[in-house]
């Protein structure tokens, strides 16, 4: 039971993360648009049953690592969705041999790297750029999207998928408007970068979109075969932040024990610290950077995070919270604070184990 | 074997980090002070037998949780030091009854709730604050820490074993000399509080400090009696950017695979993100923050990190470069580049084992 937490705990809200799946594969379901979720928030194979419910039969994982995990846990459709690692291609091909294998390839010389290794068939997703610039062939350089196109189709054991982005510059957006624009802009590339490969071989080509913002707030998903979302299960300050969720979406928080109280100085400090937030910030409204939202259990989840009342300093064990004095003498030794997260991915990954609210206890993958 | 690598890789020189360990064991034990290290850097209980063969007999944790793993590892002296979190309380006396289990004491309350919990002997430190403002109780606040000091010897289970404090306002000094200056500091304002309490009971008191930065610098230990530095066993960029330790001192680094170029902008993309690194980060001379500096393996190591290369930007499994575009010409697809850590702690948390030069496997502790 949640009453029972004495240490740092990753707290897990059941009825919200499964609410936030329905919602995300009602919209893919409405259009026909295959819902491949990206696994690398919860990394655990008993959230990733849930997403058979709402009928997910492929999946998104960040790693070969993970997506060994994953056919381990029985699923048979996998993207691994980072620019292909040359040097992992003879386990590739193992793993290939034992699932539809898709992967991500931008460069040349990993073309030829692969054509000389794979025995099993793979599925090949060309990795576009449509304004992030973090991976990916740029939209616009029509002459390497044609070469590397027709080198693609040259390898025996290459089933070419489509054209995949992430437009990760949806982070960096001020207003959910801006997303919305951004997303348009980003298909329209995509669509741009479809209709000439299609011109060269006449044949169809899918397009794989993915960022969690924009797949939150567009009502039309429009021209797009597959969306790839992953922080959608948990949420985080960061999507509230954007506006792409909103508070009570938020479906994991990090409970922390008080060790020390200081109204002093208008502090409390938890243990909780960058090993079990992870080190991400989002800024206050007035600069001051922050490292989560703090709130208290209910009888049922979590309540919503106090005004006034966040996390100012992480070290490694040690969480310092700001605080008004009064909500600092009205805190007791041993009380449990509930640290909302900047960004649910990393906090996630940092434990190897979830507690739901009634103190059901999900594994998750760990390097 | 290092050369075998294929993957995001947490690589241990162990020679580097032997002799660190020596180094700082040598000042200790060259002054006749318990040298009491924090085994929170690295986590292992392989790394840990290290320390053994320079004399150690007790360790410094930050967790219960990290105290069982040493515990069961066969370490019979632990200290934790992070403010005893009353919760726990019976699984701390279910540890102190296997071990000599020391913890930290600040509060009354605490105080309170052991007194009547405790059925096994523990001992006792007070934490103090020295003007770092994250725990303990101000070296200042005399009247509290009378009390405190009296309350302690009241309760039947408890041996007060002294002052501890860490002065972590270090980590903020601009130079190597206002280290050594706030280490006087701190020094002058324990022994402060040491012979007011000795005054109260003339009984010993004694004196327990902990960061690396001044353990590191400090030639003439003086008037102390323990010291628990853990970085120093790694050292990481932060310690050389505050002129506690030379870059050539670093004993882990994250090998990463090339798996994107863009010449064009200056960028190389590796496999090694933010579950990698972590993200803490340093400014460089112009302000811009980075997540770590780059080298490439040596036959028998790494080399020294490279001017004008470092890691720009982190997402949850890629990590972007900066660097010249000679250097991205001259690298290719499946290079290994290996990233010095900003923060070694944090870094080395994120793995669950340690790669040898040799090849050899290291597990460590994780959440």
């Amino acid at each position: 039971m949640i009453q029972n937490i004495t240490k740092p705990t990753l707290v897990l809200d059941v009825k919200k993360a499964k609410k936030n799946i329905r919602r995300m594969a009602k919209k893919a379901n409405a259009e026909g648009i295959r819902f491949r979720p990206h696994f690398k928030t919860h990394q655990s194979r008993e959230i990733g049953e849930w997403f058979k419910e709402v009928g997910v039969s492929g999946i998104t994982v960040s790693s070969l690592a993970m997506a060994w995990h994953f056919q381990k846990g029985g699923w048979k459709d996998i993207t691994i969705a980072i620019p292909c690692n040359p040097l992992q291609a003879p386990e590739l091909d193992r793993l290939a041999g034992l699932c539809q294998l898709n992967i991500l390839i931008e460069a040349q010389p990993v073309v030829e790297k692969l054509a000389r290794t794979l025995t099993q068939q793979v599925g090949i997703w060309i990795e576009i750029d449509v304004g992030d610039f973090r991976t990916g062939v740029s939209w616009e350089n029509r002459k390497i999207l044609s070469q590397l196109y027709e080198a693609i189709q040259n390898v025996q054991h290459f089933s070419f998928m489509g054209l995949l982005t992430h437009a990760g510059q949806t982070y960096h957006a001020s207003t959910p408007e801006e997303i919305l624009d951004i997303h348009e802009k980003s298909v329209s590339r995509m669509n741009n970068v479809k209709r000439q490969l299609e011109a060269i071989r006449s044949s169809e080509v899918e397009i794989s979109i993915g960022d969690t913002p924009s797949l939150s707030l567009v009502t039309d998903l429009g021209s797009i075969d597959e969306i790839r979302p992953g922080s959608f299960v948990f949420y985080d300050l960061t999507q509230v932040w954007l506006g792409a969720a909103r508070e009570e979406d938020i479906a994991i928080g990090v409970a922390c024990p008080v060790i020390a109280k200081y109204p002093e100085r208008n502090e409390i400090v938890v243990h909780g610290g960058a090993v079990h937030l992870s080190k991400e910030t989002l800024p206050l409204s007035d600069g001051i950077q922050m490292f989560g939202k703090v709130t208290t259990l209910s009888t049922d989840s979590w309540g919503p995070s106090m005004e006034d009342v966040y996390v100012s300093n992480l070290s490694q064990e040690h969480g310092v919270i700001k605080a008004p004095r009064e909500f600092i003498e009205s805190t007791n030794y041993g009380d449990i604070l509930v640290i909302l997260p900047v960004h649910s991915c990393l906090t996630a990954n940092l434990f190897s184990t979830f507690q739901s609210l009634d103190g059901e206890v999900f594994p998750s993958f760990h390097l």
